[in-house]
């Protein structure tokens, strides 16, 4: 570096980049369990073309055969202006970066879908609301248990090479369903699970980074709020919401109608209200320029998008942002398998240690 | 750390240190392809004890039985006054820690081997040179390879584990015979290989620390010297050397002959004679004291004897000494494979980080 000093930081991100390809590998058909060891060894992604294109789920799941399936049980919707739940969101009133949590709501899931639906297919017309199935609780063996069979309990190669030796069987620590539309993008976040994630309907758009790109993201402790509804019943008539046509109907379903309420709790220090904050990732990969750190130029993020049966491979602690586009029949819908990751080793101490390093050079660099 | 600034080198050895044990793991049968893996993922080494019981080496090789195999072959051998080959070495002239690269002499291996377990029965009696038939390249599939077949070519849940999805057989990069007594001490540094070791005769005494430990290793630029004999011919007569009693042969085998020669290299921009350097560990965790860095003592270093017939997965890049006692017979022999380690994925970058920060941090301390 022309005699000047090395930035430790750089050199990782860089050196890194060219010993690894920001191109996915593609398998055709479901790695053995060794197989995969050997992309969690080295901690890489990798997609399966169609490996499920033969769950029943991915041979039966229209929205006609959900609604058939789930009818009016009520289920958790994330409800959010944009799409944007649990995303960093500019606040309306003060202008400034927060982290908005969705407004939750119980709907019936046949309403739920059909305003889906709907949305999707009269996009632009006018702005309303997006609702989002998205609770990562282990949904799909609670609320929608009915579509558990649809699906394996477990998937038998991350079974196998994720149980340890002393005999544990390896069982995924949630299964959750995700079902939604194009308006709904998950923001740039990272998990501590090995992440087996496959597509039913629709496609979903990945970007991804490696633990090692946290300089990159530009995590910051923002403000913590959530949306609220303010008035939960409806200007026109007393009816039950409609779903097929809900987001039309008046004010009472409109985006407008969700107020973002700051969160506070007491400092035990002073005795005072404060703001609860989180720490979270602001630089979005699709707006490089925006919220940048002076090493986010350096990350060669990773594009995939899966088709209807592909499966993901996303290791734990990858960043991920994902974006979502709909089947013919109107909606997005993909369940995930969450096994929990390996803190023993080198992986989990070495990304700590690189936000200890960063948040050093950060205060040097002020 | 009590409002005082955190010290990220200290807390990625701290939190190494608390998600992981410092006792070795013991397996007692050899591992699956894939539960071989699981230890590669974690960089984290193990022991089969008895896994090579049955090996025909293991089985046979007395000295006897070596010395009618190979008889008056000459092998190559590191000869060394303290059995110091490639360790930090305090210069007799100038008082200096310098790196030590052995005398490397021909001999017939039947003196050679002679020489070994007089040596060792005799210990203490007079202070001779010490030998040990350590080349680390190929030698068994090379000028050992009378003694090849009695070992397996490969070890197959390591051929297997490391293959890569493309297909391509992982195949030893080297296979290693190393012969000696116990006068021998294989001073701590680390490898960019897999490494499977096997102990066949006497026992092995290593002490292993990760590759994030570097901070406390003290790796130092070392002035790179190599004993050199001074004068080949003993004073005794013109007999050939006689390995049984080899060292008793007045003055010519005694260490006073083995001079420390420091290299010199040209100096491009000036054109001056300068010294060789080489990078290596001069802290030694048997004696935590000495050239111990502010880290040093954080350090958790893992020990394991190996035992007749024992095997050692050495994860790529860990730290290791090696000491040594022999068998009833006077020798201690042992057999490892190195493969092609996987540079990619975050390991070897994070190593190469650990690196860079700590030199950074020497910089500000100073
Ligand atoms: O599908 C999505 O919207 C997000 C998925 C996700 O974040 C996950 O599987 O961890
Ligand atoms: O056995 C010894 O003396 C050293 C072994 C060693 O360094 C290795 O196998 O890499």
């Amino acid at each position: 570096m022309d005699g000047k000093d090395h930035d430790p930081i750089a050199d990782l991100i860089v050196t890194y980049n060219e010993l690894n390809s920001s191109f996915i590998e593609e398998l055709h058909e479901e790695p053995s369990a060794l197989e995969f060891m050997r992309f969690v060894a080295r901690n890489t992604p990798f997609v399966v073309r169609g490996g499920a294109a033969n769950w029943k789920a991915t041979q039966t799941w229209t929205a006609e055969h959900l609604s058939n399936f789930l009818g009016d049980e009520t289920v958790n919707v994330a409800v959010t202006p944009f799409g944007n739940a649990d995303a960093p969101t500019i606040h309306p009133q003060t202008g400034s970066l927060v982290f908005a949590k969705p407004h939750e709501e119980d709907q019936p899931f046949s309403d739920f879908l059909a305003y889906v639906i709907h949305q999707e297919k009269t996009q632009g017309l006018r702005k309303s609301e997006v609702r989002y199935a998205q609770t990562q609780n282990d949904n799909l063996r609670q609320e929608y248990l009915s579509l558990y069979s649809h699906v394996p309990p477990t998937i038998p190669w991350a079974r196998i090479a994720l149980s340890s030796l002393s005999d544990q069987e390896a069982k995924p620590e949630a299964i959750n369903l995700w079902i939604g539309n194009s308006l709904s993008t998950t923001a740039l976040h990272k998990d501590n699970y090995e992440n087996v994630y496959v597509q039913i309907r629709g496609r979903k758009h990945f970007v991804l980074l490696p633990p090692h790109c946290l300089p990159c993201v530009n995590e910051s402790e923002l403000k913590s709020g959530g949306y609220v509804r303010r008035q939960h019943q409806k200007t026109g008539g007393g009816d039950e919401e409609k779903g097929e046509t809900g987001e039309e109907e008046g004010e009472g379903q409109k985006g407008g109608e969700l107020e973002l309420v700051m969160e506070k709790e007491n400092d035990e220090e002073t005795g005072k209200e404060k703001d609860v904050t989180v720490p979270f990732a602001i630089w979005d990969p699709d707006k490089p320029e925006e919220n940048a750190t002076r090493y986010s130029k350096l990350a060669e993020p990773m594009r995939v998008t899966l088709e209807e049966g592909d499966m993901l491979y996303l290791p734990a602690m990858w960043y991920h942002k994902v974006s979502q586009s709909c089947s013919q029949g109107g909606i997005c819908v993909a369940v995930n398998y969450w096994y929990d990751m390996d803190f023993t080793g080198p992986l989990y101490p070495f990304t700590s240690f690189v936000r200890a390093v960063n948040q050093q050079q950060q205060k040097y660099h002020q």
